[in-house]
């Protein structure tokens, strides 16, 4: 009995001691790659972002990272269950300036926002309802965390000033100082995740871009896009029929204009919003002889899409029992948690489309807004929530889709309206209505921390400056496109400006080389193509909007219309203009007035920038091509230029190319460049004579 | 053993079909007053809307209204437990529109709508996020709904589709249809409550009024204000000192104009931004002495405070432990939900405020911003989560504050930025920084579905336009408020409008007779004194946004800035023109170019408006003022004039006089005017000899 009372009371204490300290939770930090440890909190859901990815680490590329300790003091950070949710706390230095959270559009440094997590559309506002709403974020100290949850969050990114701080913000008095601020100071990150569990992860730096490889490592490393993926791309008008889109090929052709890939929009489905999946039969009546004769120009075509499954599509009967309790536009929701669902789809897909040589989708609508997407309140099938769809859709559609390329060993290379943690290795791109052209190259910028790719894509623009600036933008990202969807715009629609439009798409594709090594990078080493300023080596913690790194050699530095002139950071170490070879600064702030011809680029002392002369698409497979290999400043340098056949998975099996491309200097100090032999037998589609040219004189 | 095993088999069966149905909940509707149903959801929590409030229902109220049977076909009425939620639907019909759910501010009709129904600041959006989203709906098919729950809930107000529905919207291919619409009709309401349980209340009508009423009477019935809270009012600039605001109300004398009670903004504080709740010692060296020259003029102190605490107020130490996790502007957030918390906090303010004389408080910034109040991570020691203290600050800040006052026997009148459900018989009006004239006069017609009271209050303006216009809306709701905070202007700041400012403040004295016995069918019989015009009879579902009803004859029609003309909806029977009598229309659209020196009023065919000579101040206990009746149209007229000492609780014990006024023809077809007799020793501050005046000749 009285063993029985003390036992009884024992427990009690306990319980109470769990309420008292609001039921703080003990976490077990286990290493699972170098420099990657996660914890397991609670009861994790049967769905999660990563799980919904379903990607497993790319291991061998955390070899080349350096070692690093485990990054946090592990006592700071407080995780505590409470009220059916979990509450996470980690601690913040002084300095510490803080990127990612997924895409936002308007900022760099979340140090201080308030964001509520939610896959949506861009509002105008960055509060976290984003296509991408990542809840992952890379400290300017070299260390980053993911939680991964597939929950709306609450995240308060140093805003949250905890009563017991041992670090309280000042205090003022707002009658009489001048110094009050509305938003003291705080020192931790803290997090509300409406979840019954969760995984959460921190990676080590030591760099905040080691931070980002380990983060993209994790989840697979980067997608390497088909080559063609990095050539030109318009998206028709609506109605367009297949005779139009062949038509406007072959009007691509006759303007000498770069045209790799073309966007066919709802137009070519029976019923669009919802879908049938199905080709209009009176717009196009012959799909496989429209794929073939497109395909004779060089050009593949992508479909539009959304996953809302019309009464009038042949799947509909089928796919009732396997969809979400509510409608998007009338159409079903599909359950692709389901494999049943996924299996009929595939099935309709391949057959209709991929089979017939189409090469990709855009996939629309699957982000917001709340108004025309499913409810909360929906149920699925699987079992999981309209909220857990929401957070994880736009991963689940990229999962399947791709798998099915995958499956005939052919890449794709598509459009996607919403991701998630997880994404890194998806053959996918964020797009967005929201038409800032500034924002969008913030968008571009904060991409590089969330494991997304994004284009800031070209539609209609109010003045022929405008036209030539945003041309220059898109084709400086992940996916150099025009969408013509709504107005029927061509590249060549701002006559005075066809010739500067015509040379920023012609040095895209004469970059192709250095991009598409670029891209290896992110596959094999996680390092996002496209760059924040922080996550160049040196630069502190610049949280810059309005420029970025194409690899790891060339700063962009787009120009707005409106804007003759602009500042450029340049950051330590000598740049020069990537045009003349000019020395343009180092480690300062440079105003510069370019023509409206030119997009401002500079090229890091002793950059390497591989390149091809200029052909309307990328090169096939089994084609040779002349390296052109241009060089800047005064030091050394080197490259490691990658190739493989550009459209298929053989890469993964050996078949691809990693040659070293070295510029030094002679005894006489004259520059001369070297290229190693690429290994015999493997893909490399370069001719062996290459012509070096030494920019700065 | 096979018993055993039949039984399992049966429990396996009973836990499969929750399952599978989506744990449907069963819904057991109890009658809690004449007309109002209840429903018991789950575990509800220990803390929701009306446990906050704390109010009991008006029980005598119901007894004036018409029976009436539960207003919806109960098998219609669904409900789910999932994922830790209770999943809600209510059926909606093809033609009806949707009110409420709390103070929006642009929109009237919400069906079609989601909100994601939240305190807050409000942002400039519809979205749910406002100072008091109050889950409460009236359908203009005369029902209503409250979900009594202290949590962040979403709701789709006739905007999500089912696919099981019974009326599937028209299906339309965007494709080639014009008719195509983004937003499919829905019909049922939807919400997500993020609670183990919540209350559910469905009121009857028959008409939308009806709901209103039962609404209000169910929390307590509305509030009476004190007299002198009818009058004007200014809130002086934040640094003014006592010296300054006595010389302020002087000034209003020298002026002859109205002025009934002064707000005393920060300055008034030693510290704030977090408070010290402390006066001033430069500022104010004595308070008590300040307090008594203003009420030698006849004029109220109203004391800005916001509740959280310097660590330099003399409350700070006993307050630490019984404060919330996190700090606001350094500032101790207090548990007001802990009674210790509750009688330190009387004590203080009592003893330093009250008890010389103070007469009520603006009680600032508990509504919002995410960046700058307490996050959702917060802790309280009374053990409710950030998210419910946020749902329900509000309510808790008004209930110990009119306590307070209530326990003296001294009724209050005060300024609140954050309310919720159950809040009809606080005495606090809500106000906004947000500054739209348009968008404020739709919130003060919204106010009439959410239980609240709201000002348009009056800051700077651009021009002499805009400030009359400003200034003669808000002599028509329910505190005529000139906020001087940041700007020191005065009513008389633009004096080519002064004129007409002073007659719209002038005319709000004159209608204190009418508007007290508006308010005091707000208390009695739950009638909210301004009102959207869908409250009155036979209008229909009108959801107009610029136009509303002071009590049961006023139809208000403000004028904004840059409009010369506007149009007006009379409803059914005749309305004539306020200023002159002339018949305006009937049940019809009008036209109107009014000028810039009046705001245009109509009057119901036989209203009866009880109206007093001008005073700059509302009477005082014992004073007799005339009675000027004013009677419009050709129809005979009934009016309840109430009155009681306009100061104390004593009414609930009857000392209050219910007179009724009446204007009929007599045989010769003359109009005449009576008057019942007031109830003898009951407080009735009315002189026996009327004025009756017959505007409509």
């Amino acid at each position: 009995m009285t063993k029985a009372f003390v036992r009884i009371f024992l427990a009690v204490l306990v319980l109470l001691y769990g309420v008292l300290v609001q039921a703080q939770v003990a976490v077990n930090w286990v290493s699972v790659q170098p420099g990657v440890w996660k914890a397991v909190v609670g009861k994790p859901e049967s769905i999660s972002l990563l799980k919904a990815a379903g990607v497993s680490a790319y291991e061998k590329g955390f070899s080349q990272l350096p070692s690093a300790a485990f990054p946090l003091d592990k006592k700071e950070i407080v995780v505590r269950q409470r009220d059916g949710k979990i509450y996470l706390r980690f601690p913040l230095q002084k300095e510490e300036k803080l990127f990612g959270f997924g895409l936002n559009f308007q900022t760099v440094n979340q140090r201080g926002r308030v964001l509520h997590l939610h896959v949506d559309h861009y509002g105008g506002k960055d509060n976290g309802r984003t296509h991408a709403p990542v809840p992952f974020y890379v400290s300017s100290g070299g260390y980053g965390v993911l939680v991964d949850a597939a929950r709306y969050m609450t995240v308060y990114a140093g805003s949250a000033v905890r009563v017991a701080t041992e670090h309280p913000p000042k205090l003022y008095d707002r009658n009489t100082d001048k110094d009050w601020n509305a938003q003291p100071y705080s020192d931790a990150v803290e997090m509300l995740v409406p979840a019954q569990g969760l995984e959460v992860y921190v990676f080590a730096g030591p760099s905040p871009m080691n931070v980002v490889q380990r983060y993209n490592l994790v989840n697979g490393g980067g997608c390497l896009p088909p080559k063609w993926g990095l050539g030109f791309t318009e998206r028709m008008p609506t109605l367009s029929s297949q005779a139009d889109i062949v038509s406007e090929a072959k009007l691509f052709a006759q303007h000498d204009f770069p045209l790799d890939f073309i966007g066919v929009e709802p137009g070519w489905q029976s019923m669009a919003y919802p879908c049938t999946f199905e080709w209009d039969k009176g717009r196009f009546p012959d799909p496989a002889g429209f794929i073939k004769e497109l395909s004779a120009l060089g050009i593949r075509a992508n479909l539009w899409t959304n996953p809302y499954i019309s009464p009038k599509a042949s799947l509909y009967v089928a796919m009732k029992g396997l969809s979400g309790s509510h409608t998007v536009w009338n159409g079903l929701v599909p359950d692709v948690a389901l494999p049943r669902a996924r299996q009929l789809l595939k099935e309709h897909f391949l057959k209709e489309h991929i089979n017939i040589g189409v090469s990709g989708y855009k996939i629309d609508e699957i982000d917001g807004f709340d108004n025309w997407l499913w409810p909360d309140v929906a149920t699925f099938p699987s079992g999981y929530s309209g909220e857990q769809m929401r957070q994880v859709y736009g991963l689940l559609m990229q999962r399947m889709t791709s798998s099915w390329f995958r499956e005939k060993n052919q890449r794709t290379y598509g459009l996607i309206r919403a991701s998630n943690a997880g994404a890194s290795s998806f053959p996918y791109v964020i797009y967005d209505d929201y038409y800032s052209h500034r924002d969008f190259i913030t968008a571009l910028i904060n991409s590089s921390f969330a494991g997304v790719l994004w284009t800031p894509e070209v539609r209609a623009s109010e003045s022929a400056e405008e036209w030539v600036r945003r041309m220059q933008s898109v084709c400086f990202s992940p996916m150099a496109m025009l969408n013509a969807w709504a107005d029927g715009t061509k590249p060549w629609s701002f006559p005075e400006v066809e010739g500067a439009v015509k040379d920023v798409a012609s040095l895209r594709m004469q970059l192709i080389p250095y991009i598409y090594s670029t891209y290896a990078q992110y596959r094999w080493e996680g390092k996002p193509p496209f760059r924040a300023m922080s996550l160049v080596e040196g630069s502190g913690g610049q949280d810059l909007k309005d420029q970025y790194m194409m690899g790891d050699n060339i700063l962009v530095a787009p120009m707005f219309t409106g804007e003759k002139s602009r500042k450029v950071y340049l950051p330590a170490g000598k740049w020069y203009d990537f045009y003349t070879g000019e020395l343009a600064g180092e480690n300062e702030v440079i105003a510069i007035t370019p023509g409206l011809d030119k997009i401002p680029l500079f090229v890091r002392d002793g950059g390497i920038i591989p390149m091809m002369p200029m052909q309307r698409q990328a090169p096939v497979p089994g084609q040779k091509v002349q390296l052109i290999v241009r060089h800047y400043g005064k030091a050394n340098g080197g490259f490691v230029l990658y190739d493989d056949d550009g459209v298929t998975f053989d890469y993964e099996k050996g078949a691809c190319s990693f040659v070293t491309l070295r510029v030094q200097r002679d005894g006489n100090g004259n520059m001369a460049g070297s290229v190693s032999d690429p290994q015999p037998g493997k893909p490399y589609g370069y001719l062996k004579e290459v012509s070096w040219i030494f920019m700065t004189k």
